[in-house]
């Protein structure tokens, strides 16, 4: 856990100060955390992008609140960074989770350039909230259940071959992609070299879900996909979550199967098996099973790669069994 | 949202069932949202894996509560709905947030196998929580902080080239890779698999943190790099955070860097920008300035593709500005 210290170039200050990176999760009372609640109470200072003050308005009488603008990241940090040195608690608070394109890691950034360590007499906690592809897959079904990413088309601190490469890895691979800022007023392009590199791996009629303000007044979902997605009604608040190839649309709802119909006959519970596969067994097709037929499949590492849509290294390495022992 | 009206095969229930699928966040008291408390607070019935069932036992005296084993996600399901179906409200409970490698998804696919739709007589809600990837890197430092994925390495219900391809994906592409499910006593290869494709694309000394148990008694984080993360102690209760090529380990702190460092001087703050770069503003590098330098630079498709390692059909086709308008 982070502990505390004396900071390097201030003289000690007669309380120990610390610093809260809070996630506030949506936004919404209900979706607080209790954490996240008394951490806001133990501050002296709260400081925060003025829509996340507003969200909490009512936990801050007596509190000096310190407003900043979207683009004042490292300023916030550093204004944290000097309440605590003179003793005070200080909560910069985030909507979301502060961990995820929020405030944590330009905050330890600050924090170490500025000499601090985390022996210092300074304590910094990090109080974990739901971040916005959670709460935005809650309100429009089950989207996620399996392996997704985020990425952000934000390109102010990244380069856009960054970014443009990561989002054809996670299309070719058949990730459930959760895209975060994903268009304002003079970003509004980037969405579209989005879209265009999904649909080289993706089906036109992939569903997508956007979700803007979730669980506050102005909270909005659309449906679409992946062919619209380019002119679809996108802003600041808006999660765009992208399908995988199993990800289907039903009554309103987005869902993305785990898995059971690989395995099981759904509507019978766990007792219904299919042929050769085991409850709580890796399938017939997961580590071991793939192994030993490729292995006893008689065919190159070229051939198999290709089938299999793997590095052929990777394959070649699979084939040699290991000496001595079975494959667990 | 998700909405409410006839069931298709038992006769109308006297007051309206609801299933909620309520994300438990780490499993401390402290982490519970409020709306999650009131929701099981608010049900007959709750249902889950008994570690949940016993994390939350105050809030329970009175209600009904069933204990299921580890694989019986799907039979979980299937009872929820028979209660729901009598007009019970039945909060069926997840560690983490529902919607991850949770009960969400195979929920839905049982509910519309039965006939169920948002219109029946049944209400179903999701409460989202804090996933595991928040709440172990919320006690790590700031790891996530940019692109990150979650990847399951259980192989139960998924075929093994689909994680592996997954795998040397996001590898590939440098994101920040959370693994869950990493391993079991009977799932102890796929780590060294995960490992070996890791290291055909990051260093073997890139940051690793294994967080065990987050915000519960039996917590435990270690940290370690990729080079022996097959030997690395980890178990059913452990979440892997494998960093990307900038993420660095500091007085005993993982830290994914944000990109300020492309843009500012950071110890300087938002006054600080690097030469060329503006505030607020798309980086040099962004989409529009880099549409501007591969077009100027008279090289070929393949050759800039090689260089920013993207795929050639793409560069070819960013190569070719639009008819008319510049890009924005």
């Amino acid at each position: 856990m982070l502990s505390a210290a004396i900071p390097v170039s201030s003289p000690p200050a007669p309380t120990a100060g610390k610093i809260m990176l809070v996630g506030l999760g949506p936004g919404s009372q209900a979706h607080l955390t209790a954490r996240a609640r008394a951490a806001i109470a133990e501050a002296d200072t709260v400081i925060g992008y003025v829509t996340y003050i507003r969200l909490v308005a009512e936990l801050l009488e007596g509190k000096e609140i310190i407003r900043k603008s979207m683009t004042e990241e490292l300023d916030r940090a550093l204004e944290a960074l000097e309440r605590a040195r003179q003793g005070r608690k200080v909560a910069l608070i985030s909507s979301g989770d502060a961990g995820v394109y929020g405030m944590a890691g330009p905050t330890f950034e600050v924090l170490f350039q500025a000499g601090w360590t985390p022996d210092a007499e300074i304590e910094v906690e990090i109080v974990p909230g739901a971040s916005a592809l959670n709460t935005c897959a809650a309100l429009v079904g089950a989207p996620l259940t399996h392996d997704f990413c985020a990425i952000s088309l934000s390109d102010l601190l990244t380069p856009w071959p960054t970014i443009a490469r990561r989002l054809d890895a996670v299309a070719y691979a058949d990730f459930v992609v959760a895209l975060y800022n994903p268009k304002s007023g003079r970003r509004a392009q980037q969405i579209v070299e989005a879209q265009r590199i999904f649909l080289r791996h993706r089906r036109a009629d992939t569903p997508v879900a956007i979700v803007k303000s979730a669980y506050r007044p102005k909270q909005h979902i659309a449906f679409t996909t992946l062919e619209h997605l380019a002119e679809a009604d996108i802003g600041m608040l808006s999660t765009v979550l992208i399908g995988n190839s199993n990800t289907f649309v039903r009554d309103g709802l987005m869902v993305t199967p785990r898995g059971y119909a690989n395995k099981y006959e759904v509507a019978a519970g766990e007792r219904a098996t299919l042929g050769g596969e085991q409850a709580g067994r890796s399938l017939s097709t997961g580590l071991a099973g793939w192994l030993e037929t490729i292995r006893a499949s008689g065919r190159s590492a070229a051939e198999l790669a290709a089938e299999y849509r793997l590095p052929e290294d990777y394959v070649a390495a699979a084939l040699t069994p290991p000496p001595g022992a079975a494959p667990s």
